[in-house]
């Protein structure tokens, strides 16, 4: 008996990304469904329809999802094919429904297509230097908690992070950019995200009709970017080829990228610790004191340049652990009253 | 006059994983090459002009690259297609043509296709997790440096690390998945890489006869994946979906995983100081001190329980730098002569 479940990606934008491999397939099935609730695609029931010689039936959340997802019922006795926006396994639901096929033992194939998570190099960034990617919830959705916690962990080791905008594909609500841009700003977390943060918008790669526009986040909040899908990106540390490619292809303007250096928490919080000490050092080292102390005083100042060495080697945990130690050392003295200073 | 390049992606493996773009805007242009120097496809020059109906020509590196690509001379005078394995703008190859192409005002075109780099979701590990990707470079070329750093950085956030394993088309050359895990052994980094490491081991992806496989690095090391093209994937972090995704679609035995949470080395940092600090707190707990070392002692306490709040939070810096002036202030005891203990 024929019986299964081809999971069969239709790409990034209409019946034209199809694979030849994933028409053959399709073609293949005892029956087809097509799942239109995940994504933004740029076709229709029909046109794909036209295209496969074939009759697709809409696939429902209700269909998909749940203990006992009605498709895989019906692949338990047929061979069904399930087309899926994009590369058909980016969205969790897709996962899940493949696992629970294995489970009860139906046999499963999946045919890959062209997606959004690649398609972004046509930014000019390189898909190597991407950290984890995240989306950013419609409002009623949940908070922008963690698009934020992403950023913040992307950024800190230089990382560039793909935002992608949430949908609800079934009441035909959908962030644009300029949403997006004013609800990470009002998270008011301007230490990760802010007025100045420089960004590239993209609207319908792979499209007719895509635009890629880069900015600072003030820049891009007023430009409409029209129909979805839509995504943002945040650069993180960037090779000239990139900035290069930024200005070709999105059209960033070299300025929006002035002053922009990622840099992670512990670093910051290195660069304030050896400025602190390195003032108290110095003007201590100016004032008279006993010889204990004076030992003492000799010792922080070693670690402090043991703090500044691992700086520069960017051993930033390393270099965390000096200069704190080097703050407790001095502070030890203040509070025996063997030095007076003030952080 | 028609001119201008088309970047055209072949897709995963072969010439049915063209969308029927690409196969139309192929067959639009006025000449067509194929890159097949960059990854290992399942395809040749001949199945390609079969399915496109048209004659194709190589193209090399000395075509592609260099400061004046031969292509690009072409593609001023006629339109010219280009076929690229994979989706078309992952290898920086085809970003800097790209790019050069834009330099002198040339009309481009990008199709998108299929990628190993969201193939991987048949691993049943989610595509949002993963962070920067990374090539092995085969001995001849470097050692692994590049590798252990990503992984690092990657395993510190909790993100999956996808690492291709470099391959020289030309030569014939490829490194397996076995020759991959010797040469990470080797590099002696057994704080980030070791025997125990679990390991998911993919080859063939989206080709007739894929092959996925888990296990700890010394059990993967002696198993034949066969064919290139073969990569590897470190886990981050999991979800419980992702560690039954693994056990059904990629055969890890729950075991492999038993002990496994990937720690930042902020984190491994704390967790030593924090237990080195506890000791010798309790120790001068019960000795007499003076009692401005008394002051000194509890003062050193306070910023312990600091460093345990923010260590359970999460928050691991801040919990750094807390534990770390512990120490300072603890140690400046020690140093007056006010205190007695070892660390």
């Amino acid at each position: 008996m024929r019986r299964g479940l081809k999971l069969i990606s239709i790409g990034l934008a209409d019946e034209y990304d199809l694979s030849l491999r994933a028409v053959e397939e399709a073609r293949s099935c005892d029956r087809l469904y097509v799942e239109l609730y995940t994504t933004k695609l740029s076709t229709s029931k029909e046109r794909l329809e036209a295209i496969l010689g074939r009759s697709l039936r809409e696939a429902y959340r209700r269909d998909l999802e749940g203990e006992r997802p009605r498709i895989l019922e019906e692949a338990s006795q047929s061979l069904i094919g399930l087309l899926i926006g994009g590369d058909c396994l980016t969205a969790t639901t897709h996962i899940s429904l493949l696992l629970e096929a294995r489970r009860r033992g139906l046999p499963t194939w999946v045919i890959h297509g062209s997606s959004i998570l690649t398609a972004i190099a046509e930014t000019g960034l390189s898909l190597y230097k991407f950290g984890k990617v995240v989306t950013l919830p419609l409002p009623e959705r949940g908070p922008p908690d963690t698009v934020l916690e992403a950023l913040e962990g992307n950024l800190s080791l230089g990382l560039h992070t793909l935002i992608l905008l949430d949908l609800d594909a079934e009441r035909g609500r959908w962030l644009s950019i300029g949403e997006g841009i004013r609800l990470l700003l009002n998270a008011d977390r301007p230490d990760i995200f802010n007025d100045e943060t420089p960004l590239i918008g993209v609207a319908r790669l792979g499209w007719r009709n895509p635009l890629i526009r880069g900015g600072r986040a003030s820049e891009l909040l007023n430009i409409d970017f029209g129909e979805p899908p839509q995504a943002l990106i945040v650069p993180g540390r960037l090779h000239f080829v990139e900035e290069e490619g930024l200005r070709l292809l999105a059209n960033l303007p070299g300025e929006a990228l002035k002053g922009w250096r990622p840099r992670s928490e512990t670093e910051l919080l290195v660069e304030r610790y050896m400025k602190s000490c390195r003032r108290v050092i110095e003007k201590l080292e100016s004032s008279p004191l006993r010889e204990e102390a004076q030992r003492i005083l000799d010792y922080a100042s070693r670690y402090l340049s043991d703090a500044e060495y691992y700086a520069n080697e960017g051993r930033w945990p390393t270099a965390l652990a000096a200069v704190s130690y080097c703050e407790g050392l001095l502070d030890a003295l203040r509070l025996l009253g063997l030095a007076e200073f003030e952080w």
